[in-house]
């Protein structure tokens, strides 16, 4: 599925400082950037980095002059994910887990599975499908905590999240991560660009490790699940901010958006009781 | 009912220093403290204090020399409570409760019932009965919290326990004083001696203002409801500690018991659903 | 001193609900309120209510058609202050405290002198004098907390501020409460109309009990010590919230004003160094 | 300089399960695993485990009969240190920071940088040289955090040692790191055996990145820095835990040692004023 995705954000620069945004789309083996072009107004080179476990795209520039700057990125990106039943796969152990994805078991910054661990298996431990583990625990997320744009910070946590109830998309993602991470199911942090999101934003979910298979949810219920344009996955928003700034510049508008590609037909895909059985992007 | 209850505490002294102890039997209209005797060895002069809104009797007294301190208390109690069956009682509106009940709607130290908020109306906030909300959320947390022996700290919060789950009585009764406020039921924190209580400490547990009556409830259901020597009402147990200490004094051991005076024929009381309806003390 | 002080509020109510303000000028032996007027509009019966500690004036009323409603409250007020040498007080122990200054060593919901009572002991333990050791902490708090107009919100506790080192009035006397507490120095909540404070509003400072005076401390310096028209003392801002809202009814704009009556020569007073030594209001 | 290193673990299982732990001595380039054996009592099959950062080593066995196992590691290792005067080195901008090192610059589930911006700055940010910077809150933390063996619990973070001032080698680590990515310099946490320390334990301590180099710092000032035997190196202790267990499985005792191979003559080495310029493990 191809989409146009685009951004364009405005920072005032009030001495020299460094940004790392994390804005790009993705390139994988399965999602394909068509084409792309990034741009910063005044001119300023910039440096593009991937980090080690290849699970996102940086970039990095230096700002030396007092004044506006402008960045804009647009895309055309074709996505690509699997729409599967998960329900069917048993329980990966910890004995088998791969290497690589033990990480996603440790709490992290916003994600205190530490401390969520009685509380997770009081309300999901007598469910033995590990895929109705997480389809429970998301539904959950959706009944109780109430989406009030504007209500947490950059400092909430799932910790705050979990009894105070109320928060944005990063706020239910970080709370479904620690969820998993308390009932041994690997989880981790998911940002993209999303199709139908309003009002238009990056958007958060996450994904949880199911039969070797990273499954995507969404608590918010906010947009389909198949019209995502990955950016980034890590442990959490501390891995995957959309931009961290070193220095005394200040972000001031932003502009997000995520069509499909003219000719596409598109069918958005949700999770439904007793019908669909998961989506995976690859 | 008569209770002989009894209390025998040992602290080091290694420095001039002021005990404040809230061990004291309440005096009140209902609770006829019939015999007392109170000792410090070696003999220090011991000041009786009494807060004014009178929920609490304070001894307190100077340490002067280093070594070790023993204090006993011992005394006869006929305690007082009624059972009625409050869940006819509507719920009192704030606009009618008395001016010396509204400080008891206020989150505190231990009680944080201001982050509560959502949690306690998503779970209770569709049972209109007053006192079936408070049944509810008692039996909520003992379903949910596990009681654990040395899990908490004297600042454990309810905030910690709502989603740690475990903790031991004083937890119990700050979660369920925090859940009342938060649903605008006042509430405050009970201590006490406990009849039946296995292993013998000083116990503690919550009341609920329900149509002008303050009833008990006790998430931990360790002791019958009827079995309890009041010592103290506060709004949390930043009000109520059986000891505050100034100066470097150490408290080493305790001993505690609550037992029937011979002739009493006892009848412990637990609520059962359908069937009691509710016991106050007076 | 006399001043003129002034408030208006405006609610939109969605449902029948009761609103708690507590905006009238305390009125005690020693502050007078020469005259006063409370309107609401439309008109709405309201009730006066005094807490038993006589430590602030609430006004209670219901709310039951739905519409806006505006608060007016003026009052011409005379206040009334003593200069003294606090420096010389030598500290009140525990032993001698009156029963009634007790509750103010307890942590609250918002000053957990419990947590920070080795912070306290390492920054400020070696001062020998009270007076000093008050005017120390006030200070570190001046120096290290920066005031930002709505960084914090109605959770934000001491245990916060005094790690993010930012906050408004309110955050500044939580955490002066919350050291003073923690050195065994009782210490209240004040919250007053402030002359001079811009952009106007109302202010919130704190009291230490000292050698049998609560003097009063402000470590935001924003205003002149001497300006303020005091609307009560409390624990914390639990205890003295301007407003408690219950039911769905939403605060919209607020004015408030505090202008010396025409005839008086204000002369200000702030600490200074070597040179003032404290002021209480009586 | 070589060590022998020896650690023996015992658990009690009581329901099938997996260990996962960190407890081998790091083999890189430098640091030179003479040899080294591992033994599980009854024999278990372990399989070890490199994560891609290739900073532990982790071993990963199943436990399935009820029981109890004993765990034995030991090992003759040389290790590597450089010593050098890091008080030349200008602060790597982070422009010029490799990619691999970001990482440490983010907030974790312990070190929650992010909320010690404001208290960083006001205690360290007047110093320029980023060595004399970590120096300075190298100290602050001896000075400030009291050292209390079992003060702390896993839960604890930098955010409540920060205010409480007491913990034991992992909070002192975890709040340097914090207050170092704070100001902007990349800290990861570091655990080893360490020689001379008393009671016998695993280490914890921190590496700062400067100019280039993981410099060590350690707060608690316990032990020689040229006395440790690195087992890993992460964000914090939740990436580098002795043992993570998964299952109704529960550790029991431990021993620990490490000792100098007899033929070694060891100089201690501890940061001294105008004097010694710094150790860095390679």
């Amino acid at each position: 599925m191809k989409f146009n995705v685009f951004t364009q954000m405005e920072y005032v620069v009030r001495s020299p400082g460094t940004l790392i945004l994390n804005i790009h789309a993705l390139r994988s083996p399965q999602q394909t950037v068509l084409n792309e072009e990034f741009t910063i107004e005044p001119y300023i080179k910039a440096e593009e980095l991937m980090l080690a476990l290849g699970e996102n795209r940086l970039v990095r520039f230096e700002v030396a002059e007092p004044g506006t700057i402008k960045v804009t990125y647009k895309a055309l990106v074709d996505n690509c994910y699997e729409i599967a039943d998960y329900s069917r796969q048993e329980e990966t152990m910890v004995a088998q887990l791969d290497v690589s994805v033990l990480p996603y078991l440790n709490p992290s910054r916003y994600c205190q599975s530490d401390k969520l661990y009685r509380l997770a298996h009081n309300l999901f431990g007598h469910i033995t499908n590990p895929f109705e583990k997480v389809v429970a625990l998301t539904n959950w997320i959706h009944s109780n905590v109430q989406y009030l744009s504007g209500y947490s910070n950059t400092q909430t946590s799932a910790f705050d999240t979990v009894t105070e109830q109320a928060g944005v998309c990063r706020d239910f993602a970080h709370l479904g991560i620690a969820l998993c991470r308390a009932l041994t199911i690997p989880a981790r942090y998911f940002t993209g660009y999303a199709y139908h999101l309003k009002p238009a934003d990056f958007h958060a979910c996450f994904e949880a490790f199911l039969g070797g298979s990273w499954v995507l949810f969404d608590a918010t219920q906010l947009v389909p699940l198949n019209g995502l344009v990955k950016i980034a996955t890590g442990r959490d928003a501390a891995d995957t901010a959309i931009a961290n700034i070193f220095g005394d510049v200040t972000f001031t508008t932003m502009q997000v958006s995520c069509e499909l590609a003219e000719e596409e037909n598109f069918e958005p895909v949700y999770y439904k009781p007793d019908e669909f059985k998961g989506l995976s992007y690859l």
